[in-house]
């Protein structure tokens, strides 16, 4: 879906230093939290209702919320500032920087949620499942850290499951209709209230790296 | 689906030495055929359908069906009969029994179609992609061998997806949605074209053991 342009979005980012960060230092993340806990980061964080009712749900864990577009990140600063919430920052950058970002081992989870499917085989390489991608996770989770991802496009989660599998990641749970399993505190996003609302199913898994 | 009894299934089994196989030595698999080629069998062959048109659909591979059913096999045989091809036997036989059926390295693929799902926790062993099958199936297959399954069994596809994942078998294709994906030559069973005229999904993957 394209965003209409927001000419006051970076302005608005640049007003909650609290909340948005701008100048990155990675290997002290947890100095940017009231408590030192776990990191748990989604890429491609969107319009934040995962991230903020995640961060909601767990006090007990940190959260950070990384969206490329501008006109979008700034749907989940609002959200944000409305939750007042002091465990979850947001970044307004790539997913390809994640290295210049986070330190080895900084990371305990990674959350990729409805991430963009690019079905043509040319635009594989953009997949936040293909191997560029996992090995710049590998680089910055922890050794029992996690990949969790969600998605509603078949062919994605296909081209996923093959992915990690090849690229020594080991499946550790995998739910091929998620709305209609037993699941706990599963927390939509705003595009997965959409679509499961029109009977798309939801599939999710959770890989870890193979030892 | 409850077989009715068949009083006449073992006779007719036994009339049939040319397709279906009483005592078997293994090890020697390749002497049963006309031409020495790759084995592939199928884990419970139900009613033959699949293994039946494999068999006339690849003459170069050598098929091996085997059911434990007595008054389901028989259906098979009376296919085979009526095919009349030279690359398939039958076996009634247990699938625990498998390496006492095969050599070491004696088959190229296991194909798992429609297997009972046993749902209950408790009979998780007895499902064709628990472990102690698994370790079964590695004693067997060829280093590349490769195994091949179909179910319309959302839960026991889940379950075989983790089960190949944490015992060391690697994921090299997946299909969500067989039925609405390109895939070439697929053979039904006899219980897929039932349920897929329903509109359930077929899931499909093939594994290879991981290097």
């Amino acid at each position: 879906m394209r965003q209409r342009n927001k000419p006051w979005a970076q302005e608005k980012l640049s007003s909650y230093p609290q909340y948005v960060i701008e100048n990155v230092v990675k290997g002290i993340w947890n100095e940017q939290f009231v408590n030192k806990q776990p990191i748990h980061i989604e890429v491609g964080t969107g319009k934040g209702q995962f991230i903020v009712g995640m961060a909601k749900q767990h006090p007990n864990i940190n959260y950070i919320g990384i969206e490329i577009a501008k006109n979008v990140i700034v749907n989940a600063l609002e959200k944000l500032i409305e939750a007042d919430v002091q465990n979850i920052k947001l970044l307004n950058k790539n997913a390809e920087d994640i290295t210049e970002i986070f330190m080895k081992n900084e990371v305990s989870r990674i959350y990729l949620n409805f991430s963009d499917p690019w079905p043509k085989k040319r635009h594989e390489k953009r997949r936040l499942t293909s191997k560029t991608f996992l090995d710049l996770y590998a680089h910055i989770l922890k050794d029992d850290g996690e990949i969790h991802v969600k998605t509603d496009n078949q062919s994605l989660f296909e081209y996923s499951l093959v992915s990690f599998a090849k690229n020594g990641w080991e499946l550790q749970n995998v739910s091929l209709d998620l709305h209609n399993s037993e699941v706990e505190d599963n927390i939509m996003t705003e595009y997965e209230q959409k679509f499961s609302a029109k009977g798309n199913r939801i599939y999710r898994c959770e890989v870890r790296r193979s030892i």
